[in-house]
């Protein structure tokens, strides 16, 4: 039966949660991150919002038309080649898969590293671009855009919203929780450390060196990156960091279902699961091999969209290994046919992938460790195998496996036997399905979705133009302030003083007390 | 029209909040706590939770039979007499009134401090008293609750929780955000410092003062009373404070509407406004008497529960104040009648609070700076005049002020002229009443009503058994490592360490080549 209350509440939600079509101005991000945004676009598309999507002319996936959005192309050399990049991918891994020397991965690593400036550089010419066009900035103001919704993995919208004089909503990765909480490093793992909330005495040195090298990195590759273009546009005195951490909301693809508690900010809202939703029924032809596998279940694999192709001896491996098992294998893959593929492994192009690991013969998922796919693991209860290749799939795995629901391999070391015997932990070790259905059930079990909530605050903002009340202004502090450098010193100084004269006085009393004896006694 | 995401959020909700039946201990705290306990009390029995509250026998408010809960009473002399409080205060408030010396009041407060580590210390006899009461024990182990709530104003609910190893949700107040989130002092002001987040640097200078006064007394009185009891029974290396942060869910009496923005932490749900509800109609008297006041409206003054009466010398003159305004009053006084007293105001005995703030006639609620009549105020739309007495309501208060909603007199120097002003400033000004409108929109629109969110967590803690995902265990970190000191040292000393052996290296060379100069000259 439905509690009164919660009639009430339906109600409330009714009269608060809809805006009368807001409109948004929307910055979004290539590749794998315009999943999450085009989710979220669509959304509030049915909400009645009208979006608007600046697209570079060269992306890889952000079409040109769509029934949830409008969209203006801009002109942009700031694309990556999708072909490149496949191929920068698989040189990376079949280095790593040889072994590759530490000096051979640092200097990949260097490379990676001065592509990335050259992307932030030409993205900057496009900004640069786009605010001298007086036509395009005249129409853009002219819109009435409500707020400016970006994923700030690139400056684009976090510049134009500032430039426009708009409130700000992010769709940002964990890792930014850096930029806007508190994060003592005492049990604060930095991103990509691959390190948990509780730390051994050397895990918490290697901790702060790993900060170290983050600062420095921001410190010398993006701040000089950004700042010319700042200070010609928004004042000398202005850093590109303070217009990134005025966000009004942060939208973070993120719980503590993935996440170790941490310090948090009111203006961070949690939204991790947004895309997670039932599954539908498969296809007759794949419910069929999902059914003929019995008791023993599914393995369902997928590497994602990112790396399409594994280097040939591994996928030789794994379907070796996957062969070996009672259980009927679905796995997304575009390569060659490994010659070494069994009768029970099914080769797809795609899959339904939620639907899938959503179905209740699923056993276990081979997953990259996208964010995406481990959420969707989650929510369904399936544990995991990883295979992290690169970015931050590694870290992501890394959380995984530490609350006792993955087993993780390294893409350098993997072969038939380490693979077949993961595998095998994963799918009879009872306590990987156990934990995995604890966390399912804690992420379920939320006071609203995390597509409502995420919607909530887009409106909030719109309704409110921001919000300023969740929002501190401690960003506009330097680090001297901030951590309160310049009181403890002036303290310090004072006691000094105070101590000093103490000491002074003393003695000059015991020079004149020593002194009249002496006298004295003369 | 209803969204139909709302519609499934409705069903989620109806499928996920409620609990079949659980049980829940509470360990409240006396006085103005209670009323909010209460609150909670009542909405977890409407949601067929059952209740236990367990009271002292010398309370002042919580009844022992009651529709809503079943009762344990225990044997206590940690109660306060009402009496000698309420003497207590009108002490207070006279020696302010007359100007008490620096000494006097330090003095005071002094003798405020002493009679509440007294109460501690018969807190902890009761405890202790209860722990051997093996009937008692055993019966609190066999009734099979499901969680402890308590107001960890005292430490009663906490160790009971911890002894009994149950889960344990706190209703607490905003000051306890020290306790549990990192509170940066460069923008966090100290509880009772009047300071807001924006802080000068002498003001951050006395922010770290009143930061170290009240460490100091945690340090000295806090722990020292509780350490000897929890030592004994909880090993000698547990402090209390450890107890205390362990707490699964701080529901804490606080938004963002009240306080400035900070960092907070994932366990941490504000609940401020939990008791706020819709004004009802007024008597047909009182309707006909606000109704009187035609456009000028109506004042609405109450200095709460706790100080029942105030000096003659105020109450005749706020009299005369309210003599001279063309609106009609409505004051809740319970003392010797005014001989000032204008046939504008109507003294009572009690009024109906929310439903005359909720009266569009009502323009202004003169406060002593509760938190309840507080978060009533902003619920409502009303701006506020305050007259702070004891306790944390000048700080209340502060933050009003800060925010522009409130005019703040101090009780030492008020008097009929700068009291009146006061009120024609907050009446006719019209900033106070639109940014106490301003609040008011921002604390109606929230996701979800603060007490349905209370109840939520709670019941998750039920269905949960705690909520381990959501609380940092960082409070078992000393603060030499919380703060990465001995991090920092070691750090430190590897690089003075690989400093001293490059020098003495470098040194050892030029010694050699100057040597081997030297021989060569030679």
């Amino acid at each position: 039966m439905c509690h009164p209350n919660l009639v009430a509440l339906a109600v409330l939600l009714c009269s608060t949660l809809l805006v009368n079509g807001g409109k948004v101005l929307v910055f979004p991000v290539d590749g794998s991150h315009w999943i999450n945004m085009n989710i979220i676009i669509e959304e509030l598309h049915s909400r009645g919002h009208e979006v608007t999507v600046v697209r570079p002319n060269d992306t890889w996936y952000i079409k040109s038309e769509s029934p949830h959005y409008k969209t203006i192309t801009i002109n942009s050399s700031a694309g990556i080649d999708k072909e490149r990049f496949g191929a920068f991918v698989m040189e990376t891994l079949t280095m790593r898969r040889q072994g590759a020397s530490l000096w051979t991965r640092l200097s990949m690593e260097y490379d990676l590293m001065k592509q990335l400036i050259q992307m932030h550089v030409k993205v900057l010419e496009m900004v640069e671009g786009m605010f001298e066009d007086t036509k395009l900035m005249q129409s853009l103001h002219d819109a009435k855009y409500d707020l400016v919704l970006t994923d700030p993995w690139i400056g684009t919208g976090v510049l134009m919203a500032h430039r426009l004089g708009l409130p700000l909503v992010f769709n940002v990765h964990f890792h930014c929780h850096f930029a806007i909480a508190p994060s003592p490093l005492s049990y604060i793992p930095t991103p990509l450390s691959e390190l948990t909330d509780k730390m051994t005495f050397i895990q918490r040195v290697q901790n702060m060196l790993y900060f170290f090298f983050l600062t420095l990195q921001n410190w010398y590759i993006t701040e000089p990156n950004y700042k010319p273009f700042v200070h010609r546009h928004f004042g000398s005195d202005v850093h590109y960091m303070e217009l990134f951490q005025s966000a009004d909301i942060w939208l973070m693809r993120n719980d503590f279902t993935f996440e170790f508690p941490r310090p948090t900010m009111p203006n961070v809202v949690y939204m991790s699961g947004f895309q997670c939703k039932p599954s539908k029924p498969l296809s007759k032809e794949l419910e069929d091999f999902v059914q003929s596998s019995g008791e023993h279940g599914v393995i369902v694999m997928t590497l994602g969209s990112v790396v399409e192709e594994l280097p040939e001896d591994i996928t030789e491996d794994i379907a070796a290994a996957f062969a070996e098992l009672p259980q009927k294998v679905i796995w997304r893959h575009k390569g060659k046919r490994p010659s070494t593929l069994g009768n029970n492994t099914r080769i797809l192009d795609w899959l339904p992938q939620n639907d899938l690991l959503g179905h209740p013969k699923t056993r276990v998922f081979v997953a990259h460790g996208g964010t995406n796919g481990i959420q969707e693991a989650i929510y369904h209860g399936v544990p995991l195998v990883g295979l992290p290749l690169i970015f931050d799939q590694a870290d992501n795995f890394f959380r995984m496996k530490a609350k006792g629901v993955a087993k993780v391999l390294d893409i350098a070391t993997v072969n038939k036997e380490n693979f077949l015997e993961a595998l095998k932990e994963v799918l009879y070790q009872p306590s990987y399905r156990e934990k995995m259905k604890e966390l399912s059930s804690i992420q379920r079990d939320q006071p609203m979705k995390p597509l409502d909530r995420a919607m909530f605050w887009i409106e909030f903002v719109m309704r409110h133009k921001g919000a300023a009340h969740l929002r501190t202004e401690s960003y506009k502090m330097s680090s001297i302030q901030y951590y309160s450098m310049d009181v403890a010193a002036f303290l310090l100084a004072v006691i000094l003083l105070v101590f000093t004269i103490f000491v002074s006085a003393f003695r000059f009393l015991l020079h004149k007390l020593f002194y009249r004896n002496k006298v004295k006694k003369e």
